[in-house]
């Protein structure tokens, strides 16, 4: 059974390879009368573009998101809402040495033994540009809870090791880091130098705060909200730990 | 829970208003390896196409399909399958006298009382214009049922009362009724003429035909292959009677 | 992937082989509140089974439901409701001579093709004894339907080509066949009289009536109404063909 | 949308309340012809079995339980396998007290809030005992794994904050924390002890080793297989983190 939709009332499908024309998402369920515009879509995904610090990967795009359907005079009519970015950076590469072989700690070699097949135009599907689609549908989600009066937060909480020992939220949008402690930026951003002069990377933690947040959602007992956070969570790339609550 | 998506293994999600920007569909869980090109969808995108014979819907669009995703050096890869085709038909109109009733036999009513809210714009998502979407998506199950070694094929046996007695599939192409029998075809269009004079329409009956099915495939108890394929067809929003076999 | 759920919201598993321990159905999804008590469900129970006529499938059980779960001083809790109806009529036979052959009209040849196994005990899973669990989760959902305001009437409208010509729902309960037109059931007893006779059996129309149905119950595009009816009614092992509204 | 269903290939529904007649579980899409009997079910939940230490839950009952449907002559049909325990320890006591008053660190208050309806009766359908339907499920599911030459084990890594040093599974069933570790299994015990005297209970952290698994199993994106299990494990009551790999 094929895997690219998440949800139930709320349903997200993306699709899309890192290389191919175009990434993006549709949205099926959510309620009619929201207010929707691309520059709600596009604010996010403009936090997460690539390549706005030396500390992230190297590709430069626009990142775009053009909604196609779904929303009509400013509001969401409660049918499927779909949401394009085109690639920009699709430039002719010679592939024929990355072809070659099975990149450790990616998913390569799982998608050959799977599918006998491989994308090695940069990843393919399991490339992080497939959380574009995954950005602009929660854009959606954000505009639905705000709404409903829910707060969502999340932060760099400890990168390197390294944590954050006050919390601040408006000092995320001051440091490469989106950490709310600048103290702790600055300790990062020379731990992560120093890491890069070795070509090595930097694991972290990221914590996210829900506020508001009324009883009895979730369904018991496969489908608690704990259970589909921590669902959600893990299908994303690199997450390798889940805490919930104080854990 | 909401709608747009039919299927399991071979999952399809249709999206688009009639006179949105665009309409489409993702098909997630098509095998990696099926030869696949945007003129595949296309051939079946220009039969659909309205505006051919003066017995149908009048719109003249080229219903031009892209494939944005799960087609590489054309193959499918295996990962969702993202296809749109741009309205063209776009053109402003006056619709305040249409935005003030409901039109009998369509389902005005019906999203008005759902959604709250109505896509005065010529029936929005319940628009047949959506049915791109399945006919795309419909283009690659056919490409999929073909490598299989299965043939499918549709026609028109009964319009306006006036039913084939003979089938010869080769002679649908060369009437405006997709008709086996050209000689009821003849009969149809005197009475479509005559329909058309009275500004009414007329309805028929649609046989598909499937060859080469190998035994065991849908599953006990719910999702019989009757069951799955008389969901589907009642799903097409003109459907109102099936019969499986001998019916 | 395995077909023996229904639904989405009101969700139904039906479990159980002709010739097993039990059959039985868990239903998920019900509100809570609903008054419920097994003696609502043994109503319907009692009036599917068999052996109560000279004119249906010779069995005799007493087909008692027993409710295991979700309910709790007479109303439903939100949580699984289970409920089990034992075999009784388990009694050993020679089936040597059924185990060699597969039997015309039934799902002998499917089951072996799919599973590489079967069930020979007169159809295990694909018996009409399956359909006790439909009944009984039917009666739980007749049980809220009717809290709704929602009324839900089936009968037999044409048996062996004779139709009603009249409806009085009250007759159905006075004659075998279930009809509401007791000059038409008289006629139906000659003709099955008849087929009896020449070891043949008749075939038929039921028709279902939904008074007090609110506008926008089922969603779009596949999942409208009329789709899941239809696949609903396709499920049941003879239904060969459904018409909605004049068909 | 309701939540006591897991899974889609193969799918298990759980059922059933605390103080019940019965709990249980119905697997739907176990392949047929896997060897199973009610002692490979019934080795698993006598090792959950409450009541065989000091150490747990004082809860005396046989939890027998009983096959009724899908298995034949000693092998899985490919029909849905139903299991029910019936539930012993159900005398009547007086509720009066906790029902009035919202049990710390329970879902009573969840309940109360989502259903406007409160099962009393030691938790109903949140209590520990809902994980019996999950133990008889996941040993057909062994039995399954079994035949694909997976193996599963788990054991208590830490307890108490108490961690092993060295792993040996052949020790875990000598102690009544199912550790691999004796000496750390009696220093667990002694902490054990000490917070009981003060009334009070300690956590721990389990560990759970898959090996002989062939790559390609889960679905890129959303349905990876560190999701499918993410969400499983926090599914149950008392998980609050889960880390995949080192973590």
């Amino acid at each position: 059974m094929p895997g690219s939709i998440y949800g139930n009332l709320f349903r997200v499908t993306t699709w899309g390879e890192s290389h191919g024309k175009a990434v993006g998402a549709v949205v099926d369920g959510c309620p009619a009368g929201i207010p929707l515009e691309e520059k709600d879509i596009q604010a996010f995904l403009d936090r997460r573009r690539p390549g706005q610090s030396r500390y992230t990967t190297k590709r430069a795009e626009s990142d775009a998101v053009e909604i196609l359907s779904g929303v009509f005079e400013g509001r969401t009519t409660g049918t499927p809402i779909s949401l394009v970015v085109r690639n920009e950076d699709q430039r002719s590469r010679d592939y024929s040495e990355i072809a070659s072989y099975y990149r450790p700690g990616h998913a390569d070699y799982g998608f050959d033994a799977k599918y006998g097949f491989r994308d090695y135009r940069g990843g393919g599907r399991s490339s992080g540009r497939e959380t574009i689609g995954r950005v602009a549908a929660g854009a959606v989600a954000m505009k639905l809870l705000s709404a409903l009066g829910i707060q969502v937060n999340a932060y760099a909480e400890e990168i390197a090791g390294i944590r954050c020992e006050t919390v601040d939220l408006s000092l995320c949008g001051e440091n490469p880091f989106y950490m709310p402690d600048l103290k702790a930026a600055e300790r990062v951003q020379a731990a992560a130098e120093a890491a890069m002069a070795q070509k090595d990377s930097v694991g972290g933690v990221v914590a996210c705060l829900v506020r508001h947040m009324p009883p009895g959602v979730g369904e018991p007992v496969f489908d608690k909200l704990d259970a589909c956070l921590g669902k959600a969570l893990f299908s994303i790339g690199a997450v390798k730990g889940v805490e919930i609550g104080d854990g």
